[in-house]
């Protein structure tokens, strides 16, 4: 019951009357109303814990429909929880299949050349890339929740892979070595993934915010795009170094190197393909264009090189490549002490940015379409798919973002798309490997600049600009440490950052002096609000933020502050009596900040000020109480449930007895 | 203005009904009353990160009082800012300083014995014991703002110290090595607590909270404890380790070099030390019961010694120690590369430890004697007090708790006591250093013990189980990390949890369902309001924290959770028509807050919702405004003041147009 107890006085605060001159008015203003702050109903710690754990890992309630089913009714929504196929499958309609098939294979066209070159970004074998979209697609089509998704390398974490590991072991020196790192990699990428899910830790892939992603990304993208001035220039000699610096330096070093017939070539396909780029950002209908000009490209190129014998002329070519599906290779996984520590750390950080890609990629469509993704089963279908990959000779896969779009635009309806994509990447692998032998070096490079550059979102940047200034320099930070430190270190410095903003906003909350807006009880923040009041004899702060260990010493410096500023204010000393502490938005309170509140009534009683606390949410109450119970602070007076009813109670109370 | 309009409806809720029963009332609820919200006045990123920074690293304004005051006096406010001592000494009187002068030897008198057994404690001469108890307090006599604080060595950054060189060289094998590492490690230390003083970032000591302290305190105790056994025992081959296990397995080892002679000695004098301590624990008028306790201990036993010839009974003794003051040590800092991280590191964790305990000890006595302690400042002087002291013999010194106690007790006035004490300190250095070659090392251990033993706070740790259980985790994890792992990642640990606990809390923010109270327009928890009542046809949910990228996709899919909930409840689909969310707590939010936000009124309308905000604070109505500049997604009733009012003006409408 909400506890009703009326003061004995039956005047007025000044903004009250002309509601009395108005007319009669039911019990409030005549006497004062004051409603009391209620401690929420009685738990036990356990049950208290256990909500908290729920919401902390179950925040999205997976398994609210298997409530009140029978057990096969719940043995049979599990499978479908496990294997989204059993979802639609049964269902699956040849109109339906249709739009996949079509979507398919044009995503097809995609991932061809893009999993050679992507390969050849991570100095692996350029098969392996095909080899990575023929299985991981097709496990992703038995666990994957995501209806839009087209799984395969991505050139982000291509690039990550290769430079993290070639720190360990040179890849032309050692190939087998360096493709066993790769796999094993892998394998703890999908082992991180899956963990992830599992524990339902998702949420830590929430700490890379928008505005890192910008500013790394856009870095990446110069990085993968500063790399493939190799092939595009001709040049033999390059450094194995990634910074902005060391390869501008090796360029202008090796102008000797520079092969005009390569150059002229990277940049007529290079300018053909951003202009089919371009073509698809203006008219979403005409996908196709850029689904299929790097296949056009590769085709074209190897033409040319073919008719015109341009290997001969200084154009380097893939060469030949092998005939056939995957192989097994959980015999070439590599556990070995001397190389653990590597393989784990880029496995880890691989993981994170593919998962990170494909979590993204999938939510963002699944919105579009208004459906649901669960986000730690995806991790759990992304982690599996890579395992498996890991043990058939792929290296780590995701949701890509572009091929994801153009298999959105091109009408896909389930994740069958991805299994025809699969079956062409097979029929390619089985049959139609000679035909790469001629495909040159820079036109891959070409293809890899031309789907990065769509990472370069410079219209993101200026709207976090305008947005938020720290969360441009968050971007900024990443994008310059992706140039000029490391790939990895750049998105450590970003997320730092990040983190330590959250952490600076829990030492400095936000407390603001509230004042009366004229003929309500509402009380707003001075600054914002013209008409708002103050009311002479009150202090009226709301503090906005947990008050916990990190704030405590904060928040009493800045009472005292805001009180000898209302002193100044009033211009007399004897005027101010209340202080008034409004918690509303005080979600919670450790033990230091419970003390810090005792300390600051004592001090406010030494200073002859009485401190009010207004609307202490549940888990506040409860330790207020309890600490009184112990420190005995809290008087008859010191808790009210809004505002309005603190200053109405007691200025008149004041006026009572003066 | 507050901008006022007045739906075209004149049909009100049924919970307004009782008030229109009552009478007549002006304006409401006949018309409903809507109040605008505002932007706050327009100001520029310039002005508004000026603002914030101010708040960041100047939220006690130290300079406010030099505003609009004539140059001479800023000078002179400045000098007194920099050097305190010139705020008291010019109107220092003969009856202050009969109060400075008797707690000066008070303090001196258990500095004595203290500062031989902690310089043991680091594995130090007992003599750099003395000296860091004569050049810092006249050094903190100049530049400390607390009138309390006693200075001198403390007990666990002497462990500290001691444990982590002894990792880089053996003290016994190389003490001439070790001791310059000491001075190296105290400079550094020093020179850290100085810049985070200059730099305003003494809020990261805030991040060593109530519970890791606690926890950290009592385990560091112990260890400190445990190594005692050694004298105490009268063991002559004592591990090197710290930890608990290797230390009891080590005594139960050496049972064969027990000797009782020291043993009864050592349990005499702690059991005398001890009931000295309980004794001023119950009557604080007897504080000189505990400090005088420890040097009546060292003069009994060093006669004792000398009487019986105890020495040749298996009781170890001081040995001889060198008269005259302190040398100049600044030749003796070693920035030689093969030591300077350990060195920096040690620098760096016994100067964070010392400065809390500083910081905290000037807190605690400021605040009971209502004067102010600039934090900040305070860091300065125990930094510069440190430099000062590694260049003249001393190890690292701060306030102690306990003797400040001490010092407090026996009614310090000004800062006048240090120099009292340091004063004694001196004349002991010079002509009485012969007295102490008697002393037995048991003995020290017996002070150590016992001054440690205060700091491990039991009703404390009781205290933080009650009032919150993941405090009390936080405080163990210190605890059990101290003395199982090391005293230096237990506290690593603590910190750690702590941190993470409010990144957690920033990633699941509270969420609540808000419901009328009857015959009022207060909205309240339904949890912790039982009177409290959901409204038809809405879903009034209060959003605790900041919106941000850590919790952006949680906030979602809550939201997305809680309309289903609803509709469950409802049992009518069509029912809910309006979700509120009220922004009053989210103090602050970024650009993926705002895109979220966006995002949810989107998904809302494909489910025929309406998604409205309430009153949000200046910067995210800035925010939300600029957004709405481009996105263009805020409709004419999309924002209200407050709950009530955006209740009354929707259903009003909603009952017109059906």
């Amino acid at each position: 019951m909400v506890g009703v107890y009326v003061s004995n006085s039956s005047r007025k605060e000044p903004h009250y009357q002309e509601m009395e001159e108005a007319g009669e008015i039911r019990e409030r203003p005549t006497e004062v109303v004051v409603h009391k702050v209620e401690a929420p109903p009685l738990r036990t710690s356990l049950s208290k814990m256990k909500l908290r754990l729920k919401e902390t890992f179950f925040p999205d309630d997976p398994f609210r429909c298997f409530e009140g089913q029978p057990l096969k009714t719940k043995w049979a929504l599990a499978a479908k929880y496990l294997f989204p196929i059993l979802g639609w499958a049964p269902n699956y309609s040849l109109s339906l299949f249709k739009s996949d098939f079509i979507s398919g294979l044009t995503i097809a066209s995609l991932a061809i050349p893009q999993g050679i070159s992507y390969a050849k970004l991570a100095n692996l074998p350029p098969i392996i890339g095909l080899y990575s979209s023929f299985v991981p697609p097709l496990v992703y089509a038995v666990l994957g929740s995501s209806r839009d998704l087209a799984v395969g390398p991505v050139s982000i974490a291509s690039l990550i892979m290769g430079s993290m590991l070639r720190q360990a072991v040179n890849p032309s020196a050692d190939p087998l070595l360096f493709l066993q790192l790769a796999f094993t990699s892998t394998f703890f990428a999908g082992l991180f993934q899956a963990s992830l899910g599992i524990f339902r830790l998702g949420f830590i892939i929430d700490f890379l915010s928008k505005a890192t992603l910008v500013g790394f990304m856009a870095g990446a993208a110069i990085i993968v795009s500063l790399q493939q001035l190799k092939s595009l220039l001709g040049i033999v000699h390059f450094t194995n170094q990634m910074g902005l610096v060391p390869v501008m330096s090796s360029i202008f070093h090796r102008t000797n190197e520079w092969s005009w017939q390569t150059v002229l070539m990277g940049i007529c396909f290079l300018v053909f393909l951003l202009l089919a780029r371009h073509i698809s950002l203006k008219r979403p209908k005409l996908f196709w264009v850029t689904a299929g000009a790097p296949l056009a490209c590769v085709i074209l190129s190897t033409l040319l090189v073919f008719l015109f014998k341009a290997q001969n002329h200084g154009i380097s070519i893939i060469g030949k490549l092998k005939c056939g599906l995957n192989h097994p290779s959980w015999d070439k996984l590599l556990f070995d002490a001397t190389y653990l520590g590597v393989v784990m750390k880029t496995g880890l950080v691989t993981g994170i940015i593919s998962l990170t890609e494909g979590v993204a990629v999938g939510r963002t469509f699944a919105s579009m379409k208004d459906y649901q993704v669960d986000g730690n089963k995806e991790m759990m279908a992304i982690g599996l798919m890579n395992i498996v990959g890991s043990c058939t000779s792929c290296y780590v896969t995701t949701g890509a973002f572009s091929r994801s779009a153009v298999n959105h635009n091109a009408g896909c309806k389930t994740a069958m798309s991805n299994i025809v994509m699969a079956i062409t990447v097979m029929v390619t692998l089985l049959f139609l490997m000679p035909l790469f032998v001629y495909t040159p070096n820079v036109v891959l490079s070409a293809i890899i600049i031309a789907a990065v550059a769509g990472l370069i979102d410079i219209p993101a940047a200026y709207h976090i600009w305008k947005m938020d200034k720290i969360d441009f320099v968050v971007c900024l930070c990443a994008f310059l440490g992706v140039i000029f430190i490391s790939v990895q270190d750049g998105l450590a410095i970003a997320v730092g950052i990040s983190i330590c903003r959250i952490l600076l906003q829990t030492t400095r909350p936000k407390i603001v002096v509230l004042g009366n807006i004229r003929g309500t009880e509402i009380y707003r923040d001075l600054q914002q609000y013209k008409e708002a009041r103050r009311i002479r004899g009150f202090l009226i702060l709301a503090v906005e933020a947990p008050i916990n260990f990190a704030n405590t010493i904060y928040l009493k410096e800045r009472v005292r502050r805001c009180i000898e500023e209302e002193n100044v204010v009033e211009h007399e000393q004897a005027a101010l009596r209340f202080v008034i502490l409004d918690l509303s938005a005080v979600f919670t309170i450790d033990t230091s900040g419970i003390a810090s509140l005792i300390e600051l009534k004592k001090s406010m009683e030494k200073r002859d000020l009485e401190l009010l606390f207004i609307n202490p949410n549940g888990e506040v109450m409860e330790k207020l109480q309890r600490a009184n119970n112990v420190h005995n602070f809290l008087g008859v007076d010191s808790l009210y449930l809004t505002i309005g009813e603190a200053v109405l109670s007691l200025s008149s109370l004041a006026k009572v007895s003066p």
